[in-house]
């Protein structure tokens, strides 16, 4: 039954997908859970799966923008789950704010003085958050005319459709049709806008009506699949949704460097989660340890199609 | 300046906090972090700081219930940002359910079929679940003849003030005036229960009042100190409530497993939040690299006082 | 066969033995892992296993010094395995050199300038590695004079009888017959002096001696029992030496912060030891993920008897 | 001074090399490094620096025998230095032995009787072993002839140059003159069938030769770079070659799992190998945290010319 390992080939000017398929080819350690990311992610697409994809941490400032803009674009996912940072990041550059490359190593302090705040190795300046505010507030004005109490994922998808920036993912899922969920919308700074915003006006973000809308499309998905980059809410909020649903996720892609000995869910092993009947018993699965930045964009870069 | 490395001693039957002593001579490595941690909240503690905790993961069903109940009782926080899987597992507990000792390497399509949930090497019941069920609705319809439109902090604040179970670190917090916030509510087992109640019922769980009522605890806190245990949602949300404070934490403590160079908040170190100005510049700072359910329980064992 | 999670509960002043019986009652997450690996060292003094305890990284200048001495002089171990890193700075101390406390966020470019050299946060004068080479050159004349050709644990042994420093782990090893391996000892500032000294007098350190004698260390063990703190090579040639005896580790315990995923058997799982037969097929194993200068003195103040 | 963080942008059928331009693009977190450690190994190539590669863990089995190989013919190392286990494995496929794939979460105890040995998710089969023996001691006494005293890097030469398989590391290490040291020899299977070698027969294997031959290289170093894969012996020992050099590496490329704060040698950073003078003040450096089965091939499939 077992393999042979084969070794790993390299050659000048290869492709993604040839390298891939090198690592496919050895099919161990972790360079094997890339390549079976790969191929789960392939079967997926092929069975047409309802693909909920959760994405943590602050992936956005980190380079990863328009990789999810691709991915909505693409089709490669129907539904997503970020947190408050990933979202407040696209529409700070959908405004016209940007960030820069930083050192990790910096003095904070210095930089506080400066006006820079600072993520790992990115720097943004204040006045990004000036233009945020200056931006965000009228745009709460204009979207609570269609209501004022509405789920994270209503008040994106108002958001959304509004931008005029190709790049942003918000943006591509507003016209894509793909929900984004932020259910911890007030933990972020686009959270505390709202809040600025709602003591003058009234906003509610109902975050009951975000589950009942995950709810209804677990319940509609189609052979569902999770695919997980980095933990927290997002991926939690992704493995719940099918709680409550008749079936459960048929496919699972995690992509994480926490492990699973402090026993939070961040670092929990996919298997766990068929105990819990949020993944099937048979549900093809792969953990891959590494960094979100490098390994997500390498997998999507196999997958695309030209 | 410096001084020299004096080495860890033990006795038999020493004491905790003579063991942490021993790491403070020290002074270096991990143990003198342990024992830093230490100073720092004796300090805290002894300038009457205003401290904000922030407890992540599922530390309730890892043994830490009684430690989160002893803190509040013994003041040794002010305010808690936490998880809803910490509170629906402390509701579990309350309403008599309780949790198993496991085994992290299991068979988990086994432990379904049995009717067994598992996080990490703990066990639940599925007849614990219908337990939360049938107590946490009637609650419901209870808790909202108060009003139907609540921040979390007031709905746990509600619930906590009804339940009879000395060991509920809920029901402390009520007792004791601790406002027990839960930003991502939705997220969660409790969250679930809650969108069931509200299909037939209004009931309306508004984040953006939990960002108010933080804000106002940050402006009026003294000598603010945040003691992070893990990261996510809860680490954040105590960070990010000095942001539009006039004043910003002077101590912190942190206890993680989580690195910083995949770049999101949970790993990231107390100096960046410095450049946000979340932290003072002058701070007294440390973060430990440990399990919560080792390190927090001794940090608090020589903190106690007799 | 499950039992209930029973929750930590603190005192002021409790004793480690006391608390990590608290751990016992939880029984889960990392907290029962602490309590497991006492239970099982316990239970190794009092079936007069021989012990095998592997020592990694650079625990020494981290504040471990003396623990390491307790630990031989109360036989909680039968036989060292080490890093030139350690005995190079048990040696150190010995000869009057001493560490001093510094920062881990330090300005590595002017620390050279001043002459120091850092370990994470621990700071080593030039000056003490001067001293070093003036002590231990004469030593090797001295120890040669014995025989020119031996294994490192033979060399150690010759070392540490001569060392007049209560506090050394070296010493105490000598003086109480516990053999202290070194099998990468070339990859040391001690093996840096010995190849110094090479140079012009015979000194041959013949590391297959070391295979022979620590195999045969392994065929006369009673019910023998394997103390893993860190990974590397200290880690493997404790558990490598049963590969030859016609017996296996009946008892294990390891403390890391290593994981399985990268391959390497620094992090390798103590499960996957048992495929190989290093450990007997119902060997009593823990690993404990954490600190070793945190959780090793805990386990070591726990277990001792007064 | 700082840069605008541009995004990631994706193609169909990419090239790794367009690949990695995509991640210097952005130039931050995770794949902003692995961009940068492509661009520091370019610039060595160009320079023509002597690269002094470290191997750690077991990344042969792990699928990674060929890109050594290639690493070697291609020139991309002038000196390897190993864990006896990557020489171990090598060697049992250069004798017609294999690994298979596994899994990791396996039941060891089966496999033990089954006869499979496993790493990670590789099991070898005991008759790997046995053909290993039948080879590697007729070896032996081929190898002595030249002499019974050598370092490990003699021996490992005299080894490969005998072999007979073109993807096999240590026989193009033979052919390119790459010496191959091995300070651990003795803690492997290849060390200890040369000690059941040594018990009939005169073999010598002198470590503090390997420290000899290892200052020699870096004395005569040109540019010298290192470029670290994974920690322990072989990252040591690369480093410390310079400590009595009147040089220092002016470039370092280091991939790992491993974390500072346990303050071991193998989670170091690279900035403290410069407080050590390892590393020159102006060395440029950079750590890509990661599993090296999947960066390290990608980076030379970045590197390698066609």
């Amino acid at each position: 039954m077992e393999k042979r390992v084969e070794h790993i080939e390299l050659k000048p000017r290869m492709r993604v997908d040839e390298f891939v398929k090198e690592m496919e080819k050895s099919g161990v350690f972790s360079a094997g859970r890339v390549a079976k990311a790969v191929e789960i992610y392939r079967e997926m697409l092929e069975a047409g799966s309802t693909i909920f994809m959760g994405v943590g941490g602050a992936v956005v400032p980190g380079g990863l923008r328009r990789v999810l803009t691709q991915v909505i674009n693409e089709r490669l996912t129907s539904v997503l789950v970020t947190t408050g940072a990933n979202v407040t990041h696209d529409l700070i550059e959908a405004f016209g704010g940007y960030h820069e490359r930083g050192e990790a190593l910096a003095d904070d302090v210095k930089l506080r003085e400066r006006g820079m705040s600072r993520i790992f190795d990115v720097y943004i300046p204040q006045s990004a958050f000036e233009l945020f505010e200056d931006r965000i507030q009228p745009m709460f004005a204009e979207v609570t005319k269609e209501g004022t109490r509405m789920s994270s994922a209503e008040l994106l998808r108002r958001i959304g459709s509004r931008l005029d920036d190709k790049n942003s993912f918000l943006k591509a899922a507003a016209e894509k049709n793909v929900p984004v969920f932020c259910p911890a919308i007030a933990d972020s700074i686009l959270g505390l806008q709202a809040w600025l915003y709602s003591q003058d006006h009234e906003l509610n973000i109902d975050c009951l009506r975000d589950v009942r809308e995950i709810v209804e499309l677990a319940y509609g998905a189609k052979k569902p699949g999770a695919v997980l980059l980095g933990g927290g809410v997002a991926k939690n909020f992704v493995l719940q949704s099918m709680l409550l649903a008749p079936q459960a996720f048929e496919y699972a892609i995690q992509i994480t460097m926490d492990r699973p000995e402090p026993g939070g869910l961040s670092g929990a092993t996919l298997e766990e989660a068929k105990s819990w009947g949020k993944l099937a018993p048979r549900a093809k699965i792969v953990t891959v340890i590494g960094d979100v930045t490098v390994i997500f964009p390498m997998i999507v870069a196999a997958v695309l199609k030209g």
